[in-house]
């Protein structure tokens, strides 16, 4: 099945590799990236079989991303996030959720929602906040109790998709009692929800990132996990999802860099060119290397999710990918020359995409602390510097 | 004299940023930066003072390009043009002018240009054509002598500050004789002059680089030097000017790059961060370190322009500035996070305008292969790769 | 059986590394070592477990030579050579062998080298010679039938193990018809056989790559493949197997250095430096990456030896761990400070030693050169600058 | 005057490199380099000419330490400890020995001291201890006035050129009072001098630092300006001295490096390979950079010592030596390839000796901080991280 999943994402590469510099021109969303996902049923990828997906595993699911980054990065980074949303609600494992103390009738929700997943739907993530970015603990949304339900006010930013998905995972603060932190599937299209477009940016400008105002009441079975407060929970379940799946991202990032630099010196007669031959030898070996890395990283995730060396290597991934895809992506440009700088050229918009892989959170810079401080002994929860996310 | 242009150049930088976004983000051209660098003075830097200019040696010349690029790379890269133009003319001395067989009246011509020049005209170069590059050799604009001057015909590409400038530098092939190439000054505002707005770049989107179209009548003054065939004479005085001036911009985004760093930085309570310490100390060093190679290449311009040593200073100084300014703005971007990569932030424009410098001619690769060959005893004119422009 | 041997490495580390200092400073060869490796029953691994050996894969190998790496990079070199020439007997399968005419004696010869082999015998190395390097085309050792074999003369370089081996596989052209290059395994112990004492190096300073001077006799059985003119053939089985298993022995080695570097910095309180974690955390993740290769490129060996793609994995693994093995121990000797550079630390034999793995064939350069072919769809056999090995 | 120093050490440069790998392998001290530095006059260099010395500015010095560096590391950076006792005392004014309470007749015993300097006393410099590094506030080695002068009694360690110089600037506490910390010139040759031969190190081998032991009481007229407690005074002249002195020897290593590469190159003809020429091309530029950069720092720190500005070019010149020095020696011998690395190769020499120039202090990662934080508008001396030294 991951092997279908896996040859839709190569099929759909091109097309979405065709469309990518129109939407990055206009930093418009690539609506019809998403019809082809849809339609290739790759929106059910994480979600189990007997709920109609494809069951995925997480090494599945970064051999997707990475193939549809190769098309195009926003897309793929989009698309994680729908990814992270099936991923962790099908992550909620039957001996989890009586843990929890987790009512039958929400996990009987929570099956709804991924098979709704699976039959076409789309979850976009709403989490970070200004000021607070991801933190939970610095969250100002708020929701409370409601006839029928949970109202939720406040603002959100960083939204990828906002405006295109059909549902968004809400983070927010119980009003009543500050210390409880939930989270929803808020549906789009209620009255109350408001795109404001802020995305503008330096590269993957495709991801439609922009701000989203809630203030909105959802049905109570929109609750995730039907219980208060179990956010923290999902949180610590998603990380490792979010940094590893970045990274499955920008090894494709780096390798259509390669490719489009590639193609650019064999159609001008550069291939020659011993300098460029080594800039293409160096960034190869490079890129199979973070490819390799994020496989590892991907396989343990599957097989030991948040051991401590199952962490190692989601940072090492995300490093190496980070830092890969800047430097291949830099010297590809250097190689192919003026006329690869043209706006419309793949390298042009690769060189600025392939930037932002260091900048996601865990940055390079806060991942080489942490890998640092556990070779040396050291719990990087405990001793990192403060981290940036 | 040149202190004062140094001072004019760093009192206008500040000016010319606070435009740069806008003409980063439509890809027009800084109209009001170059009314600021006239009303300044600045189009007379390189014309003798005899001639009305400030007589600025190369040395003075590359500050001034530097403190330019601090505001904006891309009016830095413009001004370039004009100060090559201006500095080539105001090179062919006396004696040189005997040697070539250059008659008075076409010395006075040339004496007339510059005069206008130091009166705020403003020049131009359109040299390249599209598949033959800056080399001479392949050009097949043509020109022949008609009733009262000369007719030129043919295209040019990379015509920075195309439709603004005053006059066009252009070089042309005879139709009467393939093998004679001379050089023209073409005045703008002339029927059979047309520009194309090609020009839509990753960096240094402000340069207005376009295409020129010429089918146009100039009179016989316009002939450089007054004799037909001096261009190949004109283009040895040219390169290591083009190619130490690309040099002195670069360095300035450089220092533009680590500048905007820390007002980002500290403004953002984030300059206590070890590993933002360590990166902008590096930038630092780093840039300095190619300022003073700037400098060093400059002064021996001035000294003893094409010597061989001077040569090793000008491609040690292109190859410095231009992987420097690419280092080291990608690592500001890093160390001030995604912030910074929002469009409209100077480090999001810096980033993308300092990965021209490498690939202006002669390339960092190229100027690599170059110093390598006279570090080991041979000749770059006789032993370099195939050169990439 | 591949798991006790790699059980039996680890083991065995500790031991070689509480030697590895003297050896270094000596110069001399570790014969302790190599009674260990015998008595674990390494010498057989890669034998057919019919003739007594372990039967291990390429890449069960490989993970044997990084941990031995770990103790000792040198003995991990050297017992590269042995494994190179089982592994290569081992291969000659009994299809190919037909294919090449090998008559059936010269398989139960073959057997006996290896169960040999098994028992505890160990074969080096003698193939390069001075200007020749290790291209069989230019070797000037020679042989000639006699009677009751053949008799050799000439002289090898390079020869890891030199005065220790118990025989020494030999190439040598045929003084009759000179286009005929054939490979002898050559018992140590015979008149004739003299080591001249040449080996004295920057790092790996224990392999005793001394010279070997030939003027001997061996039995016909000694002529392995018992037909001439088969040394070709042979040598297109060794390459991936030589530039694979030193991309092993390197990886060893940065780890080794990675591993020096925390008990240093550690037991001297200096592991909370932010630089130091920095340092240490992107040299683990590098070192991490490299042994993916490693692995990579082994088990493609393994499935499918001499493919395309198996090569340039090979050669990416070679890239990766050279460049990797000596950028990680400068680093962590930057981490570490002066007192690490005393003689005798192990940081500083390992900062020496890790700085000849990009110079092994093919060095960093030839695979950077031949990967940017292979990526550029040309071939490298064909397209590759002249080869430096 | 400077000049005919610069001279000198141009000429002696090929002297001490032909003496180099003798005292490299051995670890013996350069005793005819001295010899031959006495006889051309440099032990004056930094010597008032009334005091029968060169004058030297500071710039004048690192220029002739990066020649002696070109010819042997290990000697320059001894002849640096001496220049820099020599140019400490120099540095005493008129003005402030009045200021700092200096009597006259230690003013007297100053100028004995620098007049027998130029007629060939040589001097160490003994400040370190184990434990303390060079921080004065931690030393143990202590001293009490006697009858005729003062008893020393302690322990130093990196005390180069121990054994060989004529006298050793010593660092010590007071018995009576721990808070007053002095420093004298001891005599050699006086009972309670004992060397202790420690030093055995990685690179600069010829630099003898070892472990000098002190029960030694000295002439009163020893004890440098005269007053106890001026040391800390002496100490905050001397650190610009230090650690640019540093920065100009390893730029003669870098530079030393490139010429023995493409000696070695030429000779075998494999400089026409792209990628030697690639190598040897950005090594140059790396190096002149850093060459300007020393240069830069000097000039100010003769013409402002301990300024703002002046610390900050220190710490880049210093920065970037080291890091260029050790990259560049290990490019070059990637480069030349594994005939480089035989001992005895002044390419296999240089990669050890470069190694250590970003470990003297202040080390590179602690530049780089220094100038992250000037950079950022700190304070070095108050926000940096523990320093290192």
């Amino acid at each position: 099945m991951t092997v279908d999943a896996l040859a839709a994402a190569r099929r759909l590469a091109p097309r979405l590799a065709a469309r990518a510099a129109e939407h990055d021109r206009d930093g418009s969303f690539p609506v019809e990236d998403f019809a082809d996902l849809r339609a290739a049923g790759l929106f059910g990828l994480m979600v189990p079989p007997a709920l109609g997906g494809l069951g995925a595993s997480f090494a599945g699911y970064a051999g997707v991303a990475t193939e549809l980054a190769r098309g195009n990065g926003a897309t793929a980074l989009v698309f994680n996030m729908h990814a992270s949303v099936t991923g962790a609600l099908g992550a909620l494992t039957q001996e989890l959720a009586e843990a929890l103390g987790v009512p039958d009738e929400a996990l009987a929700a929570r099956d709804r929602l991924l098979a709704e997943a699976a039959a076409g739907a789309w979850y976009g993530v709403a989490m970070s906040e200004r000021g607070a970015g991801s933190r939970l603990s610095k969250l100002t949304t708020t929701y409370e109790a409601v006839d029928g339900g949970y109202h939720i006010k406040g603002a959100k930013t960083f939204c990828s998709g906002a405006g295109h998905a059909d549902a968004y995972l809400v983070a927010a603060r119980s009003a009543a009692d500050g210390s409880i932190v939930s989270q929803f599937l808020v549906p789009a299209g209620r009255d109350g929800l408001h795109v404001e477009p802020t995305w503008d940016s330096l590269g993957m400008r495709a991801t439609a990132s922009h701000d989203l105002h809630l203030d909105v009441t959802v049905p109570a079975d929109r609750l995730l996990g039907g219980v208060e407060g179990l956010a923290l929970v999902v949180a610590q379940l998603m990380p490792h999802w979010l940094v590893a799946s970045y990274a499955a991202v920008y090894v494709g990032v780096a390798r259509a860099a390669v490719d489009a630099a590639v193609e650019h010196l064999t159609a001008r007669g550069l291939d020659g060119l011993p300098a460029v031959r080594a800039r293409v030898g160096r960034a190869d070996a490079a890129t199979a290397a973070a490819e390799l890395a994020v496989a590892e990283a991907a396989r343990r995730v599957d097989e030991a999710p948040g051991d401590v060396e199952t962490n190692r290597w989601v940072w090492r991934a995300k490093l190496l990918a980070g830092t890969t895809a800047a430097e291949v992506a830099a010297s590809m440009v250097e190689a192919a020359g003026t006329s690869a700088t043209r706006r419309g050229h793949p390298l042009e918009r690769l060189y600025r995409d392939a930037r932002c892989g260091s900048l996601h959170p865990a940055t390079s810079d806060v991942c080489a602390d942490w890998l640092g401080i556990a070779a040396l002994g050291g719990d990087p929860d405990r001793d990192g510097s403060a981290p940036r996310w």
